[in-house]
């Protein structure tokens, strides 16, 4: 990886489009704003990702389990944790020409930017969840809320996730799905946006291992930007303020990222005290306490959070992969991805069409075996390890004029450009070794 | 499996919540109709649905792309799929009690079935979406629906995909993802639910191929729950009659299963023409047409449709797998699930307590090559045996007071209960052999 990022939030735009990684949600419409598709190469790299944090997770100690919660929730969910209440942003619009701003986002002493009047409403209190009706009636009764983050899933079904599981405190949940926040100004990409994906870890432990369970998994999660092999000068741990926790919260630390527009929140990481278990218990009626067979007490969990958006780590995972350099003379774009989360795994190129069929008999051979790879005969060799290396494919195999003769081909890393040599049986055993010890 | 089914609705309901398969949602605040959580095993069980279901599409012919199209639609896109007009269910209310019903569900010639009186209201039609506000106005432009299908993203796609992936009609499109659906009596658990999970796949083809194409989708799919290890005297292909068709539609066949309350549908494999297409391209103003370079003509696209609910398939499979014989004089419960859906491959337990330690020293090793396994070391050995044969659990490893002599192992077959003694160091290979072998 390079020191200093050569990435641009526009270029980063531009490639996504251009490769089939992200499509703007709704495009031939207008688009949706704040929404987005992930087109082919967009969708593998989050299958990859959600694949190595779920590793990461159940390669801590103790029990993980898992948990897939639904989208709508019911109102009685959000008054518990909260949401409805509390969960605002703070709205200001525009007199003149009604462009709408969040007001921490904007200067009210200064004009409005988009029409450089200055007559602004007051400030109101905007909720971010998005609302709906289930059932066929518009009551109160029958209002329910897309989920603003997926942690209250895992709240709720506390119980009965304990009560059928053989699992004992300490142990974890792990849930990874979508979430929901009408953002006033959705932002910056894939940083800010209306519809996301959570990868959201609950950790139930008792108060007395709470604090150190909660450094534990700081160290744990730090841990994962580096398997991940992001650059990690550019990681940072920041322990909140006192004045910045929530009443409930008794410490919270965000692995931040240093993007070109500034260190900016990747994962929370918090310890919430009993605040989630206890406010579920009051609200619902059901105690969410568990007896403790040593002391022979009831008592209510603790918890430390670990919450990552799985769209803001496949936006970071852009910025730091991306990389230009000069290979024979040419600048190439090239996205360095660790091999674990590379979209494609190989591609398998014939040097001219004449050797097509026998590049592509490898490379059938080597599809069948699970791993993702792509065949490509049209334009210069030089071109398509260009179009492999901008969407980060590792390795690249090409088949040439020996290759009937020596049997071998042609195999070359995305990193170095150096080329080797290998026999046509050696394939597949030269990938499982090159994907396993990365 | 036996060729009549022991499971009944109520048996599965039991089940999945007993052993955390699947819980209500919101549970503790009263439950949201219609809508469930999954929980660890069944969050297990549909990620092996998912990848099962991934791998039959990626070894069909040709090319077969993937996509995660967002779950928010603006307006416009249900407008020219149809949704907005026609996406209706009629809907009937009790004056006397206020209850409300699906039209076709219920005899309007009767009294109400909940309160006996005979007063009906005219039926209505009701639009099935969910709709909500995005941004921070409720005007019309602003309006958004939850999709209630995920192809439309797929077909809204369609020109950003072929642009940017170099593939060449015919080809596929896959995605995952959830749908919802405002059902005025959602029932039978997760046969019909207002959130659920959709997989699709759509194939765009030429129209002079597409008959072949859709003969050739409906033998792949029949295929697939041969795979998937259903009783395929359950599984029938039912095409519909001529009126059955949406106008558009030139051919569908319902692959459907025979449920203890009738033959369902699990899958539908739809020849739509080139109807979406059209359809989107009159409504955008985009032209969705693709150019054939042999013909130097553009042409519409002809779609062939697979889309199966997942959730319907986790309770087919539930069903399908379900049954109870006596073993050693005692009945038990056991899900004869596909080793390859199975939530937990292999069970690692001690004799007695004394044995632990060294029994998790096994169990850790194989969890550590990333097989989801299971300890357990409370209960007698036949109680522990029917914990696993109840989820499924294809194999269980029993280290027994002669272990540390022999440094073997007695593993137990599910379904034939036969034991057999290993040795400790080949229980890593036995457990792939097994997996790779069905």
């Amino acid at each position: 990886m390079s020191t200093e990022s050569k990435a641009t939030l526009e270029k980063l735009v531009a490639l996504c489009k251009r490769r089939g990684f992200v499509y703007q949600s709704a495009e031939i419409y207008g688009g949706l704003n704040g929404v987005y598709d992930f087109g082919y190469l967009g969708t593998l790299v989050k299958q990859n990702l959600r694949a190595v944090w779920l590793t990461a997770m159940n390669s801590c100690k103790g029990d993980m389990l898992q948990l897939e919660g639904s989208l709508l929730g019911s109102r009685a969910v959000w008054e518990a944790s909260g949401h409805i209440q509390n969960f605002h942003d703070p709205m200001v619009d525009c007199l003149q020409c009604k462009h709408r701003y969040r007001a921490d986002d904007i200067d009210l002493n200064k004009p409005c930017p988009h029409c450089g009047n200055k007559n602004w409403t007051e400030i109101r209190e905007f909720n971010m969840m998005f609302k709906t009706y289930v059932g066929a009636t518009a009551e109160q009764g029958s209002e329910a809320y897309l989920r603003p983050e997926t942690a209250q899933a895992i709240f709720i079904n506390f119980k009965n996730v304990i009560s059928t599981n053989r699992v004992k405190i300490p142990f974890g949940i792990a849930q990874i799905g979508k979430a929901f926040r009408n953002e006033i100004t959705p932002k910056q990409f894939l940083f800010r946006m209306r519809e996301f994906e959570q990868m959201e870890m609950e950790w139930f432990c008792k108060g007395e291992t709470a604090e150190k369970d909660f450094e534990y998994w700081c160290e744990q999660r730090h841990n994962f930007y580096a398997i991940l092999g992001l650059t990690m000068s550019r990681i940072r741990m920041r322990p909140h303020a006192k004045d910045e926790l929530a009443h409930y919260s008794k410490a919270c630390t965000d692995v931040e990222y240093q993007f070109p527009f500034g260190w900016k929140e990747l994962e929370g990481i918090a310890y919430r005290g009993d605040f989630d278990l206890s406010q579920h218990t009051k609200f619902s009626g059901k105690d969410l306490a568990v007896f403790d067979e040593e002391t022979k007490t009831s008592y209510m969990p603790h918890v430390v959070e670990c919450s990552v958006g799985a769209d803001r780590l496949f936006l970071t995972l852009l910025f730091d992969s991306y990389d230009e350099d000069v290979v024979e003379g040419e600048t190439r774009i090239v996205l360095r991805f660790n091999p674990a989360v590379a979209p494609i795994k190989a591609a398998f190129l014939p040097l001219t069409k004449k050797q097509s069929d026998a590049t592509e008999k490898i490379y059938t051979a080597i599809k069948q075996t699970g791993l993702v790879v792509d065949f490509d005969e049209s334009g210069s060799i030089g071109k398509r390890y260009r179009r492999q290396d901008e969407i980060g494919t590792p390795l690249c195999f090409t088949y040439d004029f020996e290759s009937e003769t020596d049997n071998a081909v042609t195999v070359r890393n995305r990193d170095t450009t150096k080329q080797e040599r290998i026999s046509i049986d050696k394939v597949e055993s030269y990938l499982q070794d090159f994907f396993t010890k990365k």
